[in-house]
């Protein structure tokens, strides 16, 4: 191949694939494109097939439209790596270099992905939230994780989270009981159509987290006006302080940002959440997310392809392959 | 046919058919008998074919054992019957007539029969409560309900809610985050195995409310010596009695009760029920629950031979039927 050395950064989730190119600094250069369908999960986890055919056409079309080049690396972030990694960590490698002539190839679970776009490889923790959520933190020696235990166990504060206490508090409102908000059950029939069809709306769908959250933006929508919707944000706000609070090192270099689809709820999320983290994390520097997953993912790639990546490696939560391309294996 | 005059009670529910017979005046005489298997639901709701199958050889059974005799009335009591009840409603009054010489027939939801069963036709609330939890109550005109919600949108205080709670805790605990339970995640660990597995433990489960429930007996234990799962009983209590207090008439005659499953968790639980409840309803006498929903099917069966019913007729809650029997149609 001809070119410049480049990098290649992946994105994997539940509403499909993202991949764009980079300079071996890591700073976007082509992309990013997309494919709408996700990656399918099978009996030995992620499927590392279905992974390649979707990801291949998207990497030629970004080779295409930059030129032509070399892939030095590439960072791939997926959803469920760290539990349903494992086909993905044994066929990645040598798939993509045998495809894409990559020589080295790291897997991170979408959690890192989102922590090195938000804060890059400066140590603090970063919360990912939306449907779900989870925090990650590191002192850049070891990763630790919270939460992200889905929507019955944990994943408190998220928009499942949000969503789910609002409609709780519209069904107490329609029967009556302490603690219901009239505001609220107006605006879950408004949704969802009478009240005591509800669970006839809810249960019978497989994608119920994702209902759940389709109500998130209507109860931070009540909260000014509503004591019940209000309540129920400040009550999240506290959830994902906590969550950050039990990853963020004591360092005091230590920066924190929230990331991901939650943001969008605003101040009435963001406001007690700053107060909180003010609480909790003290010495923690409060700042934006500075890019998305895909920048973490490119970012990865781009410290991976220069050999001073300062992310901490970890089985799970990231880790790093060398592969012999078709240039030198041929 | 020969022999007295008695009445059939049925309850239906999500572990089986039971049936009893009882005196016109509802007091047990045979049984209970019961079918392991749980009647059907299609897309018409509760299949009033396979209740027949499935009835039918236990009334026989019912009725040789008592020597013979004249079914007056049937009283049904069925999980839910008040929204996957039409099917019954259309096709039982006839079947019940034409099988088993039934002159009248009433169906109930299973919070009805689970109500005259604890108070019989006074005025006043019921909660039964078990995986999930629902409140009837009346002041003999009218029906009045709570929750009954499922896992998601409330069952506020159920054996499902105790156990969620109790699981969260486990987690924040495995987290470090703030509100765990040390004691609570070794529970859970003793149940579930390691907690990083508990995810893959419950979600691809069909019946995630009872698997959450069969928690909420290791929350109880843990109570006296633990503050986080002392107070998820004491806040199960409080929902407890916000259910009843939004269906108790304000009749000064009024009983309260709790029945189902819950009560076995014992004193963590009914200790604070007990402050709560005398809070809430100040004017209402807390009672133990006479008997189960299958002695309120009973009851109902017997008011309704001897013309006497005081429960309030109500389209979804408690349908009464005249159906014509063999012996008249001949």
């Amino acid at each position: 191949m001809t070119g410049a050395a480049c990098v290649l950064g992946v994105d994997s989730g539940g509403s499909g694939l993202r991949a764009a190119l980079g300079s071996p600094e890591g700073a976007p250069c082509a992309g990013p494109v997309r494919s709408a369908e996700p990656v399918r999960t099978g009996p030995r986890g992620i499927d590392a097939g279905h992974f390649m055919d979707l990801l291949l056409p998207l990497a030629r079309d970004l080779l295409a439209a930059s030129g032509g080049g070399r892939i030095a690396a590439v960072a791939v972030g997926a959803a469920g790596m760290a539990t349903l990694g494992e086909g993905l960590r044994a066929e990645l490698p040598g798939a993509l270099g045998r495809e894409l002539g990559a020589e080295r190839v790291a897997l991170a679970a979408d959690a890192v992905t989102a922590y090195a776009g938000a804060l890059g490889e400066r140590p603090g923790a970063v919360v990912a939230a939306g449907t779900g959520l989870i925090a990650v933190g590191t002192d850049l020696a070891a990763w630790r994780r919270a939460d992200g235990w889905g929507h019955l166990l944990g994943d408190c504060g998220s928009g499942a989270w949000i969503g789910r206490a609002g409609l709780e508090a519209a069904m107490r409102a329609h029967d009556g009981r302490r603690g219901g908000s009239p505001a609220l059950r107006d605006r879950a029939e408004k949704v969802f159509g009478p009240a005591a069809g509800l669970p006839g709306q809810l249960y019978p769908r497989a994608d119920r987290p994702a209902v759940l959250a389709s109500f998130a933006p209507e109860v931070a929508a009540c909260a000014a006006g509503d004591a019940v919707a209000g309540g129920i944000l400040r009550d999240a706000a506290r959830h994902v302080a906590e969550a950050a609070a039990a990853v963020c090192p004591r360092d005091a270099a230590s920066e924190v940002a929230l990331t991901g689809g939650l943001i969008k709820l605003g101040e009435p999320l963001l406001g007690p959440l700053r107060d909180d983290l003010a609480e909790l994390l003290p010495h923690a520097r409060q700042v934006p997310a500075a890019g998305d997953p895909l920048d973490g993912a490119l970012r990865i790639a781009g410290g991976l392809a220069a050999d001073r990546l300062l992310l901490p490696r970890d089985a799970r939560m990231l880790s790093v392959h060398r592969s012999e391309g078709p240039s030198t294996s041929a």
